[in-house]
């Protein structure tokens, strides 16, 4: 008896997700087809239902379940700032903050020449017309310090440098809770660097 | 902005697996909606297809695409060998050592008092049906060596001690706690070689 196609063919789907290794795969699997049906079922429904509830806001690209996006429809927003993001799920956890009030512009991804993605990727055409559109006074690139994340946030600034805005980044250096012991020296370095009077 | 109802239902949906905490539910609900609807809309569809396309066979009880599944309706199998498992998983890592080729019967549980799982959950009845069709010689309690396995075994050799069967269980090679999905296929071939009347 060798592996079911179909078993095989739900292992690969789980497989396809980032973090879902092989053995994580098979175990999904079988717990989904050893459960109750329904449940499994109501699974496979709620996916469907929520990946089709869901578009992109044409004017910050977030994804959301209507077009304009409840953030860019509210005319309470604070239109002097922008915030420029990657990905959705970063405007869910500032949101979660409860600090900030203005708009928001998802990039899609991050400059990076190694996954194939370059300058045409970052959608900065609906950047410019979002800039037109609302005057913000100041744009907080809140974008990863990483290789990718660095370069983005360099050529965005290049980019804007004459339009006469403030643009800002978040503060890198030690998180909190963090171990000095198991902090990279370029993060160490760079918080010895930015160090703050208390 | 809250998080989307239709978003934290699918987050919902996936914190439901096994190993599958609130963040990384996060993670790959965002996942589905921030790539393809394609490729998401293909994953509901294999869950869908798998799910209903497995069904318990009513001999041995293991999941499959069929009922009888592919080893009871195989009648080059050996019937003077009956092998015990807990769920429908075990049969496929037996199976692919490639060592065993008599029959199956699946528990469904392990007796496990804590989890509310007693002696009429273990399907005896069917275990019993199947001993007496296939009248094997021998069979082989692949259970896992945990206290619920124990019990288990304890268990089914009083039940079947006048039956003049020989009862066999795997070397104690397999870790107690360990899983035999997490175990490598040299150790358990090596325990399915070494096993030893109970």
């Amino acid at each position: 008896m060798t592996n079911s196609p179909l078993l095989e063919k739900l292992i690969q789907q789980f497989n396809r997700f980032p973090g879902i290794g092989r053995k994580t795969a098979q175990r999904l699997a079988w717990h989904l087809i050893s459960g109750e049906k329904e449940t499994a079922l109501e699974f496979a429904a709620a996916i469907e239902e929520t990946v089709s509830g869901f578009t992109t806001c044409r004017q910050c690209l977030m994804l959301a379940e209507s077009d304009p996006c409840p953030i860019c429809s509210d005319t309470g927003r604070d239109d002097k700032l922008l915030c420029v993001v990657e990905t959705t799920s970063e405007i869910f956890l500032i949101e979660n903050m409860n600090e900030y009030h203005g708009r928001y512009f998802v990039l899609g991804h991050l400059l990076s020449p190694l996954e194939g993605f370059g300058v045409n990727d970052l959608h900065l055409k609906e950047l410019e017309n979002l800039i037109k559109k609302h005057k913000p006074a100041e744009i907080i690139l809140a974008l990863k310090p990483s290789a990718e994340g660095e370069a983005t946030i360099h050529f965005i600034s290049e980019m804007l440098k004459d339009k006469n805005l403030e643009l800002t980044r978040l503060s890198t250096g030690i998180p909190f809770g963090g171990e000095l012991e198991y902090t990279s020296t370029l993060t160490l370095s760079n918080a010895w660097k930015r160090r703050y009077r208390v």
